[in-house]
């Protein structure tokens, strides 16, 4: 974001003065009354309200329109009729004024006439680079300035703790309903922002905007879609710098969810999975409900990270510790025994029936000396170095154990949450992220494990102008066919670090028989043409031929099928190629996203691709680290273990193929899709053996 | 369960007397003065305080001890000393009191000394019919009949709502860390009892018990072992016949949980993945939270279920309804589109701007239209058929919309579900299932449809004598081996509707000539001993073999290779075998656990089986339907639908060799693990073309 562009933000966002057109007292239920009410109830700075048929409001003397105001204010928010906002934008702009946030309603979502109000706000806001955020949104909130100009509350409700975490929700209705519940459960939102229509300013931009700014730690996002990957993507890179957490809730991808959105707002994520996939390139989490939102929003805001993935557990009741355990192994976290000396020095201070193995249970030990034990437990685990983060339960947040915990929060560094079903409230108003479910508790350490250590993505483009020369000019030769020919897509990705066959294209049975014995026996005869994109299919393929007569029957036998003229098939050539021996099937993918732009697959291959399913999904362009991760990944980590996997050296290439058919796609965008299936892996390496590249215009 | 035994515990369960050995109001903080203060508030039938150091407790007349008790109690609750127990146990069956609960601990958690002293109940408990719950339990508690003999609350506490929801755990603690949460959560819980120690009345026993009762619709069962199989199959049974849902939570399976569990009780619930598919064999549903639990038991306790899987959503923010739409799908639910006619019905009630198709986007209308809106909506999928259940979004618990929302709920037979941010207690505390996030609501009405329909599972063994007397007489010719030959164990697989590869055991080159005249070319050869368990990797495998010459030579370069005396091989026979086309490798293995015997694994098979993974277990004895629900969910569904997945037939073959190979691990306990793999499919149906058996004491 331009640092001007950011200022102007910042003034409206941070306002000295407010005017709010349309504020009323006369009916407590209209949003006038609400938004006025509660901007009167909590802001310190200097507030106007504009009514021409109120000389007073709440008390305030009123202004009968912008051009009266006696000041330029920062923030003009706007509750008057759709009709009459376009005259106030302009007062606006003429009057000096910071922003405007519009939260009637009346505009592009209501048909053609809206549409054409909010496309001059646009217009005006455009040519007077004058921000507008809205219309039809709730309204904004930053209890750090006392703003709350938004209806998502109504006066009399209790605020939520100004805390760390920005709620950015384009839905109003939906955003209204998290800072809700977030108020509720005691998590401390600082900033709540709703865009609605978004005739200027995006969710993406004020992502951008807050994950710079100091009082934000976590930015809880909700997203129906996404019209601009650019501030998105720079702004989860900024998070990663600053070391602050974007959580996003999005809806996945599926028809209903589709009609929905569709006629919500006219788009969606993309493919969810493509969402999920980018996401996690650019250390973005994901939460699937409101409360996971918050539960993690509520640990990561203020800012403690995990060194390792170490969980120290201690609870009153084994069943307990024993659940917790399990959900941490199922989030990825580890449960470490803890060194003997330091189970000794446990042991001796729980009762005998206790255990001292982590998860710790201390038994449900009373008065004085279950004090003592607790408290021994809770300083073993803070001084243990395997142990990056504890989980202790207790029965209420108020007794001296709840004291403990928040001893023990503040003494050290690591995450200590406490799991109290009785009163967590208490805790959680001393800013310590408590839960009143042992298994929530640790998914949402598991959060900040993912948190912690996150790394930028190697994302900026690379080209290799003479490469690309190159692969232009291969490309070019097949440009109108249906899709390039085997041998020509395996000279382009044998440009972008991909191992193939070795093979020859020949046009007589002599040169097939030469080929052989340059290749070396066995080899493979491929039928190549543009009318045969699934060869194998359609008999275009012989394996395993052995010698000179073996070859020239199988070149026969190809040339006669596809000359008969009822096949319709203009034969190119005839590929001869190595037979490649395989440990393991696995298959790369390139398919070009709307808005991400090149997106690789990586998985297992062969002809079940389709049954075994579970590609990895990375946005190009992106570096050998962000490769390993998601080959690391394939069939839940098994791909790297398994007797049967892929060995160190195949897997380095096959990384850096990956990264090679991302580059291809940034620096080819002709090409709309690669399909290289199987390449084939063994001990020494990989090897593609078939290879489909699908040209824009095919 | 017995009658006789059924009759016991409900004595004691529903009690009209009540002694309590140890109650006092000495000490408010002790567990005495606890259970008591709890029995005193809500018990409406008669108590007798028991303590030889008070003349009265809490206003009654006490009892020195409970041979001088006026009356035979229906329940004796205790907590004295573990050293006086075995006398109290002793007075009570001399008084012929109902039964116990012992509270106290002491007892087999500390040591040899309380194993001990428990020995002597559960011998006193057994020989005399004495049902005894405990000891080291919190108790037990039926709103119903205002029993509070626990201290898993305080006296002054709210109680919640007396509900159809019964807390079954054995663990106290954890056990009153539920409840705790569930009256907190305005959850109607009419029961609760943890079993502790167990040295007489076990948790699964009282599972059986309670899936009786008429007060009782579901059960949240927290579990961290199961030591008795029996009552816990045969409650799950009675459950699905009495249409009650049996919701379990219980910990994976880690070394870490292990590691807890042991140190804890001493055994832990098998594996995960077994425990796992014995549940959704059985009908019982999972969760993998305290809160899940309780949402998923909330929704279910009366008794509503789904027709269908439809779900209609109805939201004032587009947002949610996207939200809440993702999430259904990705539960397994659908959200039709409505009828043309419902949609333009809706449409003529809705403002422009929001949408009729479900999810439907009412947008925040409000006053009068709002409202009649909102009932129009409510009327139209109430009666829309395709619609099962309804999810119905508003933002306060007190508003006309919740009001509406009650009426829908009480007018008809659906579940409709309120979302509501704002007091959702307010719903819930006039018996309607209400969620503050629409996710979780989401997934509760998922638990309903997986509750909904469930049909008994079929395993009741039906031994063939005469199959399993050919089965025992062919293992018995390999007893003592390391393992069954491929070949022996197909004939035993074949009785067991396996299809398997036509071959023949050869002992000549001659005799493998004329197996291959009989069986057709390609044949494969494979070197058949006992010290070749895996024959492929030591090169006892010969594939494609097409005329007499090539099969004289394989043969000669098998035995060749394995009569040399360096590979320490003894050679059984030759086997020649069809080469079976195939499409689609699959794998079926059993496995005999030590606790449910034995599970039957079916899923994708081939070399990359342990890459691939995803196997789907199933509890032996079972029917066709069980193993065809087993296979549909094979790589998350896609094995029957992809291009290249199982065919009709192939899937009905497979179907009734996994319950074939059920029975044979039911009819030969002498087997202690089989593994068919692969087993080919094409579009004809499958085959077996390897398997390996192994038997006990191999």
């Amino acid at each position: 974001m331009e640092p001007a562009r950011a200022d102007k933000l910042g003034r409206m966002l941070k306002p000295s003065s407010i005017g709010v057109v349309g504020a009323t007292d006369k009916n407590p239920l209209s949003l006038g009354a609400r938004v006025y009410g509660n901007l009167k109830r909590d802001f310190k700075g200097q507030l106007y309200p504009i009514n021409p048929r109120s000389a007073v409001v709440m008390g305030d003397e009123a202004y009968p329109s912008v051009r009266e105001l006696p000041t330029a204010v920062d923030l003009i928010v706007v509750l008057a009729p759709a009709t009459e906002v376009v005259e106030v934008i302009k007062d606006s702009i003429a009057a000096g004024i910071g922003g405007a946030c519009i939260i009637s309603a009346g505009f592009a979502e209501t048909g053609e006439d809206g549409r054409q109000i909010q496309d001059q706000i646009t217009a005006l806001s455009m040519e007077h680079d004058f921000p507008v955020i809205g219309p039809n949104c709730v309204g904004i909130m930053d209890l750090h300035e006392g703003l709350m100009a938004n209806f998502a509350m109504k006066p009399e409700e209790d605020r939520p703790q100004a805390g760390a975490i920005a709620i950015v929700s384009q839905s109003g209705g939906f955003g209204s309903f998290m800072l809700n519940r977030a108020a509720i459960r005691d998590v401390p939102v600082g900033i709540f922002a709703s865009t609605g229509n978004q005739s200027d300013v995006t969710v993406e931009q004020l992502l951008e905007y807050y994950v710079e700014q100091s009082d934000v730690k976590v930015i809880a996002l909700f997203l129906e879609n996404i019209s601009d990957e650019g501030p998105f993507l720079r702004a989860a890179k900024r998070a990663i710098e600053l070391d602050k957490v974007i959580v996003a809730l999005s809806p996945g991808s599926s028809e209903a969810v589709a009609r929905a959105a569709l006629s919500h707002t006219g788009s969606i994520v993309g493919s969810g999975e493509i969402f999920d996939s980018v996401c996690a390139q650019y250390g973005i989490l994901r939460a699937d409900s409101i409360d996971e939102l918050l539960d993690y929003a509520l640990i990561l805001q203020d800012g403690r990270r995990m060194v390792g993935k170490g969980v120290g557990i201690v609870t009153p009741s084994g069943g307990a510790g024993v659940l917790a355990a399990g959900c941490a192994i199922e989030n990825g976290l580890e449960v470490p025994r803890l060194p003997h000396a330091v189970e000794d020095r446990i042991a001796a201070n729980i009762a005998s029936f206790g255990s001292a193995l982590n998860p710790i249970d201390t038994t449900p030990m009373v008065g004085p000396p279950g004090i003592e034990a607790f408290r021994v437990v809770l300083k073993e685990l803070a001084d243990e170095e395997t142990i990056d983060a504890i989980v202790a339960v207790s029965w209420y947040g108020d007794d001296e154990k709840a004291e403990l915990m928040a001893e023990s929060h503040a003494r050290q560094a690591k995450p200590v949450v406490p799991v109290i079903p009785v009163q967590p409230e208490l805790l959680l108003r001393r800013g310590i992220a408590t839960y009143s479910d042992p298994a929530r508790a640790v998914r949402a350490i598991a959060a900040v494990a993912r948190a912690s250590g996150r790394q930028l993505p190697e994302d900026e483009a690379r080209v290799d102008a003479e490469r690309r020369a190159t692969a232009h000019r291969l490309l070019a030769s097949e440009a109108g066919q249906p899709f390039v020919l085997e041998h020509t897509a395996k000279e382009v990705l044998a440009l972008y670090d991909f191992p193939v066959s070795a093979e020859q294209s020949c046009q007589t049975a002599d040169q097939a028989v030469e080929a052989l014995r340059r290749i070396g026996p066995p080899v493979v005869l491929k039928a190549l043409s543009h009318d045969l994109p699934h060869k194998s299919d359609s008999g275009g393929v012989i394996l395993n031929l052995r010698d000179e007569s073996e070859v020239r029957e199988a070149f026969a036998s190809l040339t006669r099928r596809f000359e008969d003229e009822r096949m319709a098939v203009h034969l190119d050539s005839i590929l001869v190629q190595e037979m490649v021996p395989a440990q393991l099937e696995m298959a790369l993918g390139l398919e070009r996203d709307p808005l991400y732009g090149p997106i690789v697959a990586i998985g297992l291959g062969g002809s079940l691709i389709e049954i075994v399913g579970g590609l990895r999904l990375l946005r190009a362009p992106f570096g050998i680290r962000e490769a390993d991760e998601a080959i690391g990944c394939i069939a839940d980590g098994r791909i790297g273990h398994a007797t049967r996997g892929l060995s160190v050296g195949a897997r380095q290439q096959l990384a850096l193929a990956a990264v090679g058919l991302g580059q291809l796609g940034i620096e080819c965008p002709e090409i709309m899709s690669v399909d290289v299936n199987p390449l084939l892996a063994s001990k020494d390496g990989i090897r593609a053996v078939d290879a489909l590249i699908v040209l824009d215009g095919a």
